[in-house]
């Protein structure tokens, strides 16, 4: 039975320490795009690789460590429901810790913080869709820009698109290499926007060739959890997907997404 | 005719003077309740009992003479529509002055403040169900805690009872008189959740026999408008109706909830 | 043809440099009563006059080239979708600068704000109805409040004709001469509700033969956008039209509207 090798992989015993906020920034990272995943219990920390529904993005989350009070992992999967853990998360104050301690014997992880703990049934993460890594694209362009930024060049990418009745929004990500700017550009049926970063907007930009169109949608669901100050990197190639990378509670906790190219536009 | 009896209680004439938001407290505490209530006009202050269209919550509110700046009412009972008279008191500032004023001959309340004057019609109080005085219980397990703690512990146990999904969600009180701790505790069909106080987190405790089932819905209405800094004493016993009581407005508010518990569960 | 004669004032170039939440302002007052303007592009600013689809309130809007960083415009009209306007404005930060420029030879309006640059398409002017000027009414009461009085009577207002499920909601503007006061009067079927305001009460009051019943709807559209410490002038008359008008930007913006009354009620 395919269960039997699955079983190697299932988790050890499992317990950690760690402030809450941290635990929701991880978990609010993930939620943007899959309200189920699988969690590896590595020895350097929390690892989480998920990809949405409809296949066009994919995170890869770690949070080391370091980032915990305690931590032991014996290694292994377990399996979550993302909208139920950060219901539970938001119960306790943000500042105070909590208690993860998951139990193989009854597959069930408690959470406890003072005095409430509750009791999580975890998903069997066979059912979960096992995710490739995150390739190598040797995208060359890159713009690192600060979250507040980013979000509203989104903004304006998405007023321009309303202005059209028969298709979703696009954004066009675009580096003019003469004129060493990187254009997030968007067209609607009668309006458009063009928010150009040059070298003295961006935290930093490397010229490289680029030029790929994406849907908003996606865009808008990984940026809404980024702070303003976060310093968010963008690597860009020609027809190519995305990588958009931060990183979040001083540095401990690693995001990485990668966004699929819209095609035939 | 029942209403010449009846007649024995209309309300002869009452005028008053209190700050808004004091008069706010009162009816946003009944209002988890009702939306209509019979007000007793007493000499020493405004009395009002009710109970919730389902039977199982009742509430009894004091609102002492001692809390306006002038008062005087020559007893008897007025119906009002306690929705309409939060709508009225949210037109004035909250430190501002209402002036209250009964007129018996129009069976309308006059309420100004400042340059504003509001007439509101009464509803006839024969209209409104008599509620009978809330029972003693003789319940002797006890617990004090705060508002904002109340607050957790109802929000937890509302995330447990989420992943059910044929039954609303139920909370049970339980002393451990061995441990010493008052557990709030919720099953839901895949997790659970043990709220725990013990000495140290709750205010007072009163160790008593105590362990009964309730409805959580009821338990969040009258939840709903405690401060979090209220200091909330809750008295339970075995498979029997619990009291919460708090006071408000410097001690001169004092509202006294029954809840009943679930039964064959 | 009509278009022939109607090209005589189409707008020349234009060019503009202003705070972005002064241009937020101004479009904001216009957009109570309607979702597309004409724009006179005068030499001493921006003119906007416009009525409301159902010709129940009109608004003459000015705002002074003086309160623009640099104003160039040659005179002409053009009309513009004031949503997408208001919706371009949110992007930047209310305090930065905003370049607008119009190429008559493109009919479209480019907004510039950092690297952020939005073309705007334009709708025909020809496409927006000519509005009269403001009438002079020869109104001889003149009430001036403060936004957050004006609110305050509207809301008290609004919460008596609530008690009326038949008929939308009318308020009563009414001088007693003889009181020296002014009253904003609302009935509905069971509640009635009189905010009075006398010589204490008012910034300033100009006693005159005043008695107007008006839509509680339209004035409460039109008051939305005003802050609470603008000052209010209202004048009424005898079933007539009211006029309201404030300023705001540091008195460079000036807002002129016209409410018809209701009649025969």
């Amino acid at each position: 039975m395919a269960t039997t090798d699955a079983d190697t992989e299932a988790a050890e015993g499992f317990e950690a320490i760690i402030q809450v906020d941290a635990l929701e920034t991880l978990f609010e990272a993930v939620n943007t795009l899959v309200d189920e995943c699988k969690i590896n219990l590595t020895d350097g920390g929390l690892e989480i690789t998920a990809v949405d529904p409809s296949n066009v993005a994919m995170v890869d989350a770690e949070l080391d460590a370091a980032a915990f009070e305690a931590y032991q992992a014996g290694g292994g999967v377990i399996g979550v429901n993302v909208d139920r853990v950060l219901d539970v998360l938001s119960v306790p104050d943000g500042e105070e810790l909590a208690q993860l301690a998951y139990d193989p014997a009854t597959r069930k992880l408690v959470i406890q913080a003072g005095g409430f703990e509750y009791t999580l049934a975890l998903i069997d993460p066979e059912t979960i869709r096992q995710e490739p890594d995150l390739p190598d694209l040797g995208l060359e362009a890159r713009l690192v820009i600060d979250g507040g930024q980013l979000d509203r060049a989104l903004t304006a990418a998405g007023i321009a698109t309303a202005s059209s009745s028969h298709k979703s929004g696009h954004m066009r990500l675009q580096v003019d290499a003469e004129a060493a700017v990187c254009h997030v550009v968007a067209e609607g049926d009668t309006d458009d926007v063009d928010y150009t970063f040059d070298t003295g907007d961006a935290i930093d930009m490397t010229i490289g060739p680029a030029d790929s169109m994406f849907s908003l949608e996606y865009w808008n669901d990984v940026a809404t959890p980024i702070d303003d100050d976060a310093r968010v990197s963008i690597r860009i190639g020609e027809e190519m997907p995305a990588r958009m990378a931060y990183s979040a509670i001083d540095g401990r906790l690693h995001l990485d997404y990668m966004i699929s190219p819209r095609v035939g536009q």
